[in-house]
């Protein structure tokens, strides 16, 4: 596996990239790569739990379906799917030993790429072409690198052992996706279950073997339905839905912190109102709180609640709260991130390498590393140190490439070691 | 002319609501009922000041134009208009006389129409098909009273004498339109010019033959610019364009008012941010301000820019107005409301006359009656009692539709009785 | 009367500014000049229903005697007030007529008054000595023209019939004490109720006879409690009653005005929290809604409790609601200002009279006009013109003192016109 | 000394609370026993920098010497405190060997105490006679230890070495007064400082020798002046100064927090208009920010600075922000640390013994151990466990006084071994 195959892999996803349980194009991509390599593979509906999946809009799938087929997903793949993505790729060595999963996630953030000649994609032609969909989180990485990994292990299968899961999660963004994939079961058998992450603030040439600090998280939609008048006629005649929503926004952000560790929360969209002179009747917006144990999530949850509610009340308005996201905090296995460690510096790819790391945000992984833990494996969530041009989630934002190649060959490299493992 | 024909149009209207500048449809169909009934018919850029227009969005005028095609819009009429909407018909007495002039306005209002069996246009069929466009503020009656009018008067066409003039105005929400039918000086011959509204607060039966208190307002679309960053890891490096736009709304809607009469503000839109776990980078809302006199007009804006400046400056964002709409305040003249009243009396239609009413809104049929006036003319707005079910701009707007018969009466009358006015 | 001895008594009552209910030392001076002349006078308890008195904190009494005896009030009048302040002076001519009542009011507002050299009180030696007391509303003039009508009414006596009566009303400023002197009953056999206000602006030279548009009004205290925490080390424990005022008070403040008419709210006080460092356990604040008819001030008072419960709810505070005065709208009789317009032109002090002033404020003098006004008397409330330096409550408040003088011979010859008034 | 005689101290301590820089009492009671037990003592502006004083209000001094006479003062100290408290008491042994100087801070919080008869202080008759001072942080119970410790020493005198330095620290509430003792030099030549504090946390029978995370604050004040106008009659002539400081107190509790690490920011007090029915011309408001270094801290302040400058501006007010107070972090030194430790394992008091705690919390003694350390001397911020009946600073606060006997033992002893450290 060279760079640049890698590059051309990353930065065609990059260029299509799709919204979380949207990812139908970059599923049929991975889903065709794997299968030429030779693993079994399974798709979409397949490797979920249909009631554990949370914040999926269904009026916009078969569009994006459409639009996916359009951008040159296959229609055969999409057919498999049955309208879910993410995709999970088996080799069985067909000899004794450990089952080892990897996972990588494969979708975009909703923000809008910036189209500015000092933003490499944008000057180099790889931005994205789908509006309100960037990888400005480096799932487009995650992918690639995950491409790169099956096709070594394919390479040299004749030398591992036991079994390999290659699971290419959807709807991490909100985590939304993760729990589904827990939920269905394919994990039950793994021995050891790995992620990573770029970038998280470590630069190109530095690791962590290990996370710490997940945090809690909740996502949740509040809808608020007040009464629409004439603004100038008959103001008092309606009930400002608005208004309430942006008290609810900014008492939201102002939720005391938690004695006991970090919290954080985010209203990241608003909409409200119909017409410039109408009496606004409607607002919605998207809500996420965090804490870094379940009790501070919990806190949190409970104040932005009472928020919302009284807000509803102050302008007399009708509310609806709606689940769209849940995660749990999770902490590397400490002697399988000693082991990663060690795998990382005989690698040679890295000048830093540190045990546990903390990232100080959330990822649905959590779901899947419980799962295993509970069954008795080991699991952890690895950071790959990336140079990056902007923060997570900026319209600007990218990473080092070379990273890429440093990925495959740590990730490569532990899987063999892994698959040779014997308790 | 029969009320069932009125009724008929009425309901054609408002089925195909049209928002302001996107008339097409509407301005087609009352093109071509004029242009048959003899009259010399003027559509869009022909009738407008095109550096007077305001409010306007190039970019949906496209899509709009398929629509209103697919919709029944005559490509004949949609080429003349040259993408811009409303009409002017002419009927020419060939007599010497005065020049009478009409205003019907023509455009929905930005609002979702109720789905609801306790709704009749829904209930009824003839709800409006194009989501964000609904006829709740009657200018679907208005839009069928002129045709009405236009049919009896082309009908008395040898009683009459001088000029007729229907100006079939776009885009009055907003008070967007109304200034640039006045700049093209299509007013200027005119001795006469009388406008209407139905409803306000008038139920079926009364009519008001002038008013008092149109209030001058200022729209305007407010945009800010903050920065993206993820929500969870680096909330610090984010500049929260949502907080920021929240802040204004509830600051801009607690603007003190004014110790010389009435003043109103509202922000009856507002979309921000991107993504639920991105610091929200952008914002926009909508904004009018109202004031009875000029003085309070300008108070009411100049507070407003400081509270928009202001909350920009608290999270640090970038900021841009945009000028969407302006109207003035504007007086019936007294003499012109007593021959209407006269009129109106004769008419045997009306139980209840009044001179002034004080309607508490805008219209920017302020700017024409403003240029007719100056000119030397006689101008007017009357008020056309209508029995409403919800109140104007809400979702469940409908009005009493005989009350269109009454207006037909009435304005064919006046104008019958203007045109052989000799001063 | 000379205008040099009104100009003496209104400095020394602005020197010694007493705010409603701490009138002691005001309401001493008044009694011991009216007794003198010969007037039967009654203070305080004797004068009012206590039952209906407003917006009085006990607990400050005994301190204001204390200070009010130091500043020259007479031990003999605090005896007879017994607490209350305010007095009755009656005249009885002796001779059959009407009885004719006229009002002034002689507290203070609560506003620190300006020390700069600016500020004509102030430069000349007769600005407040009392703290958080200022007469900035002008009652001390109204009480000096009082005293001024009083002395002038004594000396021609014997050109008088009927009963005259001067009430001297405490707290007018947070319509606190008008409602206990009406429903003490002792306007009851009046024919004739007139009083004044000062300014209002209207410049010296003109007045009005009557006005239009009191706002009807209603003053409360809110009280939230929430709970103290460290606020850096537990912030999470804490219940924030500041935030929950701050939030209270904003979207009071944007209470939608009523398409009906004129609507007013302020939250004139806020006190709240204990140490920098502590999560505020309390807060308090001081709030009054106005509507020009009993319908708004109705709607402005329920959305005013709809937002004070929502704010304490939304940071899980208790709350306490506590009325602290009200006042109801009322209209001056439009003979009686016939009346006294004419005879206001009679005097020859006027350059401008005109009949019905839209004032757009409050005062309970209103509970007095409707007691009369329903037994079937007479009442109006005129404005007499006077040139200011600052709004009225501005700590630079001041007015133009000729003024003074001009009431004097206003009230003294309506009081002559009507106690030979024969209906 | 025996556990009665420390709760007797801490009891009158505890009544007779005072505030910040007005320990005028407090100091003198300690300052009379201390010198008694033979100590060099000295008092306020011998031990001040006066340049370093931070948030002192001049104007109350005189007042509180006052009341602190009449609660029994001795007129000898209050004479030689000139104007200042704190003490400083010096044990010179004569013989070779380190400086070893313990702080204990002695101001009460600004809170009021609770009068409920399930506190404790309440119920026994101990609670604060100081209306707006209360011990709510413990610090009644480190100015008994200090004196406890004063005694022991003294009476070991002859089995000590070198030098012994008490601190009695005014101000440590609001952090005022730490730098000012560590300007003046007195604590250049200690060789080991240390301090303690009871509660945060800690229940009874368990301590820590060090600390680890001491915020950085500032501490300022705000001032907010608009323009009074009538309320009712002239709403739009007034600048709102209440509503320009509830807008800055909900902003800056909304700060996003900081990727680094731990902030706080709290508005504790907030005080706002005049008179209910005026526009409120004058606010001001107490802030504090902390950060967990001093990049997250300027992060905080600058912020809140921009909200405090544009709340001014949307409300077109004046504003002035005063510098109350100021603390930076600081670390315990291990090796020192471990001495503690066993120190405290070798009284046999402590259950459970920490090395470092994260308190999460500021204490301006981090001037004092910067200036320590910088001169190469070792120092550390001890914890000692206490259980409270509620949270600090809050009303209800109480500890468990079987602590303050632990402290005196664990003091007493640690000076001993420090006494005799060889270096």
């Amino acid at each position: 596996m060279r760079l640049e195959e890698l590059i051309k892999l990353r930065r065609d996803f990059h260029k299509y990239a799709e919204a979380g349980w949207c990812e139908f194009r970059t599923t049929s991509v991975i889903a065709e790569f794997l299968s030429n390599l030779g693993y079994d593979v399974k798709v979409g509906r397949e490797i979920l739990d249909e009631s554990s999946v949370m914040g999926r809009d269904e009026s916009v799938i078969p569009k994006e379906i459409e639009r996916a087929t359009k951008q040159g997903a296959d229609p055969k793949w999409i057919e498999r799917m049955a309208g879910y993505t993410g995709a999970l790729a088996v080799l069985n060595t067909g000899k004794k030993g450990p089952t080892v999963a990897l996972r990588f996630d494969i979708d975009a953030v909703e923000v809008n790429e910036a189209k500015d000649d000092k933003h490499r994609p944008y000057r180099e032609g790889f931005s994205s072409v789908n509006p309100g969909a960037m990888h400005a989180c480096g799932h487009d990485g995650h992918a690639a690198i995950g491409l790169g990994v099956a096709r070594l292990l394919a390479e040299k299968k004749d030398s591992l052992r036991g079994k390999i899961k290659l699971i290419f999660q959807p709807a991490e963004e909100g985590v939304r996706g993760g729990k589904a994939i827990a939920e269905k079961g394919i994990l039950d058998d793994c021995d050891f279950l790995v992620a990573l992450h770029l970038g998280l603030g470590l630069s190109t040439g530095n690791m962590a073997g290990g996370v710490a600090g997940l945090l809690c998280t909740t996502k949740f939609d509040v809808f608020y339905k007040g009464k629409a008048s004439h603004a100038g006629a008959a103001p008092n005649e309606g009930r400002n839905a608005l208004l309430g929503a942006a008290n609810a926004a900014i008492n939201l952000h102002g939720i005391a912190p938690h004695r006991n560790g970090t919290s954080r929360v985010n209203v990241g969209v608003l909409h409200a109102g119909e017409g410039r002179n109408v009496v606004p009747p409607h607002a919605m917006f998207k809500v996420e709180t965090r804490g870094e144990t379940e009790e501070i999530a919990s806190y949190m949850y409970q104040r932005a609640m009472k928020i919302v509610e009284s807000c509803a009340l102050m302008y007399e308005l009708e509310w609806t709260v709606k689940q769209m996201g849940e995660s749990i905090t999770a902490k590397s296995d400490e002697d399988l991130v000693g082991l990663i460690c060690k795998v990382a510096k005989e690698t040679g790819e890295f000048d830093s390498i540190e045990s546990f790391y903390n990232m100080g945000g959330s990822d649905d992984f959590s779901w899947m590393m419980k799962r295993v833990q509970e069954k008795g494996g080991k699991a952890s969530y690895m950071v790959l140190g990336s140079d990056i041009e902007a923060g997570h989630h900026n319209e600007y934002f990218d990473f080092d490439e070379r990273s890429l190649l440093k990925g495959v060959v740590l990730m490569s490299q532990l899987v063999e070691k892994l698959s040779r493992f014997e308790s």
